[in-house]
């Protein structure tokens, strides 16, 4: 039950736009879809770069996760994603070896992915999701 | 001058034994190899998935870098790394778009890498390294 590659990793940031203009001219990436997911507040914009996604992650309204984040601790690095071949098997071996699970099986996520967090309690301050495609 | 892929995930924590035997029991990554760094007065572990290295971070004394992160912002996601295959002139290109430069030029970093980092600053908050093998 190993990952198979880091799927992606989520950044907060205060401003999307300007965010968005840094990755791609600072760091020539291509900005290639802009997602708003409406219950979680927040509007987010991936990158590909080699296996790994980098999807910015902008607040719509202060009082949401990503908006308690920014007040906080700041914009910056926001959570990692493992990619698995099959979530739910991960999702339940972790969770029978005591690690905390804000998602005790996988709910659907972004870009048809199925993906359930693990608690920062249990994997030493990092917001971890696990994510695949079945 | 654009990264070819992630090269690593720096992730400052409290106690890097007990950090490792996470990310080996229920991550089921392997460690590869545990390093000091004395002039950064860190100790670092590194794994690898996929393309990309995961590299904890344990301060060997509070008066440090990674001490004072954790002081401050608690055990958590700390650096994100880019590989370029010429470190220096994307770090050269990126100070010409006024990007504030913590190293102008690399210098030697940890596995024979050549590395220099950009101030979170000018980079939304995530603390930025460029790094690859010239």
């Amino acid at each position: 039950m190993k990952p198979t590659h880091i799927e992606h990793i989520g950044i907060a940031v205060e401003n999307l736009d300007e965010a968005i203009k840094y990755y791609e001219n600072i760091l020539g990436l291509k900005c290639y879809a802009i997602e708003e997911v409406k219950d979680q507040k927040v509007k987010t914009a991936f990158f590909m770069i080699g296996q790994t996604k980098i999807e910015l992650l902008e607040a719509t309204e202060t009082d949401s996760p990503i908006g308690k984040f920014i007040e906080k601790k700041g914009q910056g690095l926001h959570h990692l994603a493992f990619a698995f071949d099959d979530v739910d098997s991960a999702l339940k071996s972790a969770g029978e070896k005591e690690i905390r699970l804000i998602d005790k099986e996988s709910r659907p996520g972004a870009e048809g992915l199925k993906i359930g967090f693990l608690h920062p309690k249990s994997t030493f301050g990092v917001l971890t999701e696990f994510c695949g495609k079945k």
